[in-house]
């Protein structure tokens, strides 16, 4: 089971893939919204009105925006299926090694969902990378029409989609390469590295290229979600 | 008088304004760097080297990195130097209209200072918009490379900016004008506004076009911090 807060984290939950909903609550202002996006599937399912307060409890979140719902447990694609979308869809993947702060996780999710990106790629160390439920709810429903996967071994994965034909580019501030001048070979890879210690040094050496966005100097980087959103936005304008 | 925490911001106000600075205190394993950043200003102001909980007091967070100083307020210019500078130098400002939440002002201040954007424009009712600590840490010391100016009154404050010749762009999910193919003349200033509500429609009209990122449709739109940074990244790649 997964439990999913967030006005539209979870009308996306809804919308997407309301027969995985068990059970719903919700204040009386979104109601309406909740039913109407269920269409038939509202009789199923048991919604609760409930105070602010109450959703809090069930959310265990005070950032819960009125709906909080539990829901099976998202599917998560395998490498090999991801790898099967890329190759047949020339599509394009973000992946994220160790990145941490779910608000980060969080916005990539949303920016890659806003440009069309096919699928994320969660890369961390054992146990399994899960999804924070903070990251669902900054993703304002983005995960529900991401193809999610996820890896303990970030690089050998990437090894695996390489061999396939996928190009894989990671995103390092002082890399020689521009990033906003880059023009990207499909199928794609975009790997953004953790937020202190950027890319690892496996799988920076499976990237064919390694991009920067070029900076004035001022400060030493971008937020890795920023960062991300400019490169995402880069790739969907070259599409 | 001024508080200001987290590594980077600290380190950026020793480095661009040490006279301005007070009282400094940080953890063992910075006191190196502090001093080192103070250069000949460091006999002069006092180092604490304290305990992280100390610091945590000190800060009013404990999100402080182990680095909190005191300094003499940060001068604001006016609405008139901005244009000054803008109609000068042939520059570039963001204004915010009304955003709300310190990590996103954060990251758009970061996003100014790292892609070498000339001012940041605060917006916000009465009383006076200030830059909360919070945003100065996220900015990671991008505040103190950028020329900060704020009003009440946003709209008006454009109106004497384009008296001047300076163009206002604004941003909008639901506009026509495609923001990543757009020709940004100069001088000008991009106006972003709030989470929830977008533009206000003071400023709206103050706008010489209003530019959207063009998305999938699968999400409403960009955070706000990530999508100052794709325009920003645009203009910077234009300038």
């Amino acid at each position: 089971m997964e439990r999913i807060h967030g006005h539209r984290a979870g009308i996306a939950v809804l919308a997407k893939r309301p027969e995985d909903v068990v059970r719903i609550a919700c204040i009386r202002e979104l109601a309406e919204e909740v039913e109407h996006t269920l269409g038939d599937y509202a009789e199923q399912i048991g919604i609760g009105v409930l105070s602010d307060r109450e959703i809090e409890k069930l959310a265990h979140s005070n950032q819960h925006e009125g709906l909080v719902l539990e829901a099976r447990a998202r599917r998560w694609a395998t490498p090999h299926e991801l790898g099967d979308l890329l190759t047949k869809t020339n599509g394009v993947a973000v992946a994220l090694d160790r990145v941490r702060n779910s608000y980060n996780i969080g916005a990539v999710l949303r920016s890659a969902a806003f440009f069309g990106v096919d699928a994320v790629l969660l890369g961390a160390p054992a146990p399994h990378p899960g999804l924070d439920p903070n990251a669902v709810r900054v993703a304002e429903g983005g995960v529900e029409h991401l193809m999610m996967a996820r890896t303990t071994d970030l690089a050998d994965t990437l090894v695996r989609l390489r061999s396939r034909g996928v190009k894989v580019f990671g995103a390092d501030g002082h890399a020689d390469s521009d990033a906003l001048r880059f023009d990207y070979p499909r199928p794609a890879v975009l790997v953004m590295g953790n937020e202190r210690e950027g890319l690892g040094p496996r799988v920076r050496a499976q990237c064919d290229a390694i991009l920067a966005i070029r900076g004035s100097g001022a400060v030493e980087s971008l937020n890795v979600g920023v960062a991300a959103g400019v490169l995402i936005a880069q790739l969907a304008a070259r599409r």
